[in-house]
Order: C-alpha cells, then sequence, then structure tokens
C-alpha cells in the first residue's frame, strides 16, 4: 500500500511521509503517577495513546477501533477481542513512528535503592537492584505496549537490554538498531524504554529514555521529535513557581549552545530541577539531549501531553508554522 | 569469586562446573493451567523455582532466600524487600543455567486465533496477532522472571524478538547470541520464550521454546539439558493411557535415529499427542529436538517438574549415574 487516501478504506490507514516520521518520547511523569510507587496514570496513558492512534492512522469517517490487545486484564476473567472484525481490514503499512517511554514512579525506586546507574556488578545488591530495575520497567513496557495495542496501534515492546545494548562509562558503546529497523519495515511500532543495561566500564548502569531518543534520532533522523511531559513546555524556572515563563522557542547554534528566541526576554536562565529519585536527570538532561537532535536538522517539541496542542505536535501539523495558539516549546536549529 | 567452598559465604554461592552447566525448558504445561486461559500454575511455578534456586546456588546452612523482586504484586500496595540485607552477601559469580519456557495458556490462543505461525504480516489479522501473542508471552515471561527473582535467581527476560532473532521458512536464520552470552558472563540467568518472530520468507512465525532451547545447546554445549514438563517423562502412549510405559532411557545414533534401550519392549511405538490449540507441535517436536541436542554429546532429561526427580535431573547429579528410584527419561548420544 501506498498511498493513505486510496478509496475502500474502512478503517485506519497509512499516512505515508517518509521512512521514519516521529520518534516519541513518554515521558515518565505524563504516563505514571510520580509520587505513587508503580502506578499508571490510566487516564493519561489512555489520552496519550488515542493521541498516538490519531497521528500514526488515518481514520476514514466510519473507522472502528479494533483492539491489538487480545490479553486477559488484570481483575478479568474474560478476553476481550472481535478478531472477525480485523478479516475485512486494509493493510496498514509501515507506520514510521518510535515510541520510548521514561520510568516515572517505575524502575527509580529499585535503581537508585541499589545504586544501579553506578555500577559494580559484583555487589550482590547491586545485581539484585538490576534485576528488580528491570523487572519494574518491563513491567511498565508491558503495560504501554498494550495501551497502544487496545489502541489498534501495532506496538511491539523492544527492551534495550534485550536488544543487547550497552555503555562504557555511561555512554552507548553497543546499540545494534537491526532489531528495531526490522520490526519498523515489517509495520509494527517499537517501544523502548529507560532501562538497566550493562556497561563496559562500570559494570551496569541505567540508560535514560532521553540518551536512547538522541540515538535513535541520530540513526533513523525521523522528521521530528516529541518529548510528551507533564508540563506545558519548557520554562524559565520551576513552573510551580507562578511567575514562570513558558519558552516557546529555543535556538540551538552550531556550537552546541542554544538560547531564547521567543518570548524575547533579557538574562534567561533555565533552572534544573531534579526530583531526589530520578537517577537520570530531569529537564537538564533533557534539554541538552533535545538540543543535540535539533543540531541534526530534526525539529523537537516539548508539550504536554494528552492536550489538543501534543496532538497537534504529534502529527506533523507544526512541521510548516507554528501558530500562535499552539502552547509548547519548539527547540530546533539556526545556523 | 572463584571457588563455592570458600569459607565466609554466609548464602548461596556459585557452584561452579563450567561456563554453561544446564540449559533447562520449563514446559508451558507444568507452569501454567493448560486449560485456563493465561493461568499460571502458581504453586507449580513457586515449586521449580525453588529447584531451580536449589540447583543453581549452594545454599549454606543458615541461608536466607533474599528476593530480587522489588516490585508491587498484584493487589498488593506494598513493595516487599529486605534491601539492607544485600549488603553482607558475598558475590554471586557466574551460575551457568539458561531458562527457557514454552507458552502453554499464554499465546497459543492469540496465535492460533489469527494464524501468526502460518506468517502473512500484510494481513491486519496476522499483525494483530503477532501483536497480541507477543503481549501475552511476555506477559508470561515477566511473570516467570519475577517467580525466579523471588527466590534469589537473578533472572533477565530476554525476548527472541527483542534480540533480533528471526528465522527463515521457520528456521532460526538470525539468532545473534551475544546479548545471552554477556548477561551469563554478568552473572545473570537469562530467561527467554518461545515468541512470535519475523520470519524472512513467510513475514512471520512462531519460534518455539523447544527450538530455541536447541539453537542454545548447539552454541552454548552445556553440561546437560532438562524439559520439565507435566508428566514424569517419555511414554509409550499417550500417558493418559493405563497401559502406557515411561521410556527411562533413549539412544540416539550418529545417524539421528533413536531407540528405546530401556525399558526392553519390542516394537516400542511412541504415539504422538498434540493439543488443538498448540501451535508449535507436542511430544514429537519435544524428542527430535532432544535427540539433535542428544546427538551433540549432551545428556537430554525430560522429567516431571516440581518432583524430586527433577531435582536430581537439574542438580545434575544424574550425570555420573541414573539410579534406579530415578523416574524420567534420559536421551543420550550413542556410538
Amino acid at each position: 500500500m501506498e498511498d493513505g487516501n486510496q478509496t475502500g478504506h474502512q478503517n485506519a490507514s497509512f499516512n505515508p511521509i517518509g521512512p521514519i516520521r516521529c520518534i516519541v518520547k513518554l515521558g515518565g511523569a505524563a504516563i505514571t503517577c510520580k509520587n505513587d510507587l508503580e502506578t499508571i496514570n490510566e487516564e493519561n496513558l489512555k489520552g496519550v495513546s488515542s493521541h498516538l492512534r490519531q497521528s500514526m492512522l488515518t481514520p476514514s469517517a466510519e473507522a472502528k477501533i479494533l483492539g491489538m490487545d487480545w490479553s486477559k486484564r488484570t481483575g478479568e476473567s474474560e478476553i476481550s477481542c472481535r478478531i472477525d472484525d480485523f478479516r475485512d481490514q486494509p493493510s496498514l503499512g509501515s507506520i514510521g513512528f518510535i515510541v520510548v517511554h521514561g520510568a516515572g514512579s517505575f524502575g527509580h525506586f529499585q535503581a537508585s535503592e541499589s545504586g544501579v546507574h553506578k555500577g559494580g556488578l559484583d555487589q550482590p545488591i547491586v545485581k539484585a537492584g538490576f534485576v528488580a530495575t528491570r523487572i519494574s520497567v518491563t513491567k511498565l513496557n508491558l503495560e504501554i505496549v498494550r495501551a497502544l495495542a487496545r489502541e489498534g496501534i501495532p506496538s511491539v515492546g523492544l527492551s534495550p537490554f534485550s536488544c543487547g545494548w550497552s555503555t562504557c562509562k555511561r555512554n552507548i558503546s553497543l546499540a545494534d538498531l537491526s532489531a528495531v529497523t526490522r520490526a519498523i519495515d515489517s509495520g509494527f511500532v517499537p517501544v523502548m524504554h529507560g532501562d538497566a543495561v550493562l556497561d563496559e566500564s562500570l559494570g551496569c548502569t541505567i540508560l535514560s529514555g532521553d540518551v536512547i531518543i538522541r540515538h535513535l534520532a541520530e540513526h533513523f533522523m525521523p522528521e521530528y521529535v516529541v518529548f510528551l511531559t507533564d508540563v506545558l513546555g519548557v520554562y524559565d524556572r520551576p513552573p510551580s513557581e507562578s511567575n514562570a515563563i513558558l519558552l516557546r522557542e529555543i535556538a540551538v547554534r552550531e556550537d552546541g549552545n542554544w538560547s531564547v528566541v521567543k518570548p524575547t526576554i533579557e538574562n534567561v536562565q533555565v533552572d534544573i530541577t531534579v526530583a531526589a529519585h530520578d537517577t537520570t536527570g530531569g529537564m537538564k538532561t533533557k534539554i541538552s539531549e533535545a538540543a543535540v537532535i535539533a543540531k541534526l536538522g530534526i525539529d523537537v517539541y516539548i508539550v504536554k501531553a494528552g492536550t489538543s496542542h501534543s496532538l497537534r505536535a504529534l502529527s506533523g501539523e507544526l512541521r510548516s508554522n507554528i501558530p500562535d495558539d499552539w502552547l509548547g516549546t519548539v527547540i530546533r536549529f539556526s545556523k
């Protein structure tokens, strides 16, 4: 299938823009209850999954959502699926999205209590923490894959550790992308996540979702990258402060430095808030990783999950023009 | 750590016999309720996990089991873990076990309803079935990893699909073992499983746990391989029949053919029972895969999970001598 506008489509169809249209980061804070251990924010996750469906697939008027999660849900004894409804559907083709999610209230507790990010696998507590961290983040990964599948997105979980990814002094040293590439080529949406991985120098560490995004962006050169967070975008100070200003556009220069283009404020300084249990850095990591991506010529949108603003960012409509009523932060390369 | 008999060990210690001592198959029928959709046989899984712990680790008299699953369990609001207890533990070192599990009542429904094993990813029902099958089998994988971790086994889930494994006409064509090897070298116990994978010729198919076992055995040349099932071993006919005879020893010849050595019965013929929803073959696949492994010079034990017979097989004590009171089937190479 090469054209999403063919007639005869009774359901979602492929919206072809290129090999990889978009890499999306689902921020841990946006999809989990950050202060409630291992608890998914079900409402937010459902909203985000619905937006992703709308952005990935072009529904026709009569579109019905055909869920791909045919597993029992907790507390239910029956499987709910309408398998026969798939028989008269058109082929989806390639979708061109990769999803990466953070850990939120999953994994951080296990990682920080044991010091997995600092390495030292010969210490029993670190080895146990590595196991415990992977259990917690793969538990979240499964729930996200299922939420996307329920929206009819052909999602497949791909753990960096399982893909054989590893680091050296916390930098990615080995990250075979063949499994990701083949999943995309076969029409699936890979769902990766921050993970505990082996580190050649430290023994082990935590590979954050933001670092994964950068690596994927460098390799796949998507048209745009979207970070879905729990605030409207990047502010000049912690957004909880009443006079915090949303930075609408950040320009990244050739040397990697960046400056605020919109709004025009003098002496803007972005304060960094890092939660105590966040072992992978907070907004600081996000901005510097985003700047690296923007330097590749890829627009980066940081936007609040579940809002109309995030749907516009995900759909790609901001590529040509950013309307004044769009709330979020765009980070762009400026020669 | 190089010696499991050092003094001062307060808990489990490494029992060094070689790089890979044992590859274990947890049969789907042994750890799930085969006729009850997506239901784990908790009692059996706990028993098997305990046996695996006893076989992998050498406990001292005061051994206390320090669980590595620090995640919330369904229905519980608190995490139960004793992290500080790890601080005075000795290093575990390499354990030399690989665990592979089947699907049982997970995955089969999704795979057979959609025909994933037959391929054809351009059909929406097959693509959806691929997604649904992976969700179901990774759900089981997570539960098994957690059960092993609760016994203090440093288990890490490794999905064949995530590892980038794929097939061509259902035979393994690409199966990078580097992630498995590095996990083992770092002292972890990889837990793999039958999975939906991409197939170069068909688009996709199901890679069974038994085929994975064979591939791992050919590469790692373990000292022995154990298949844990829900019956005592291989019988001359369906074990539900009253006059079924347990085949105690099967000899595999150079040409790959095999014959029953013990008991000595004339005209033995093994009837093949394949459940209707079993998309990967039943005992037939198991015996032929086991015969291929035995031909490598690796003893294969097929034994009932959770029994004293399985513990003896797992511990390696049958390597030197098979006592008369051991119930199970050994498959061996005979020149």
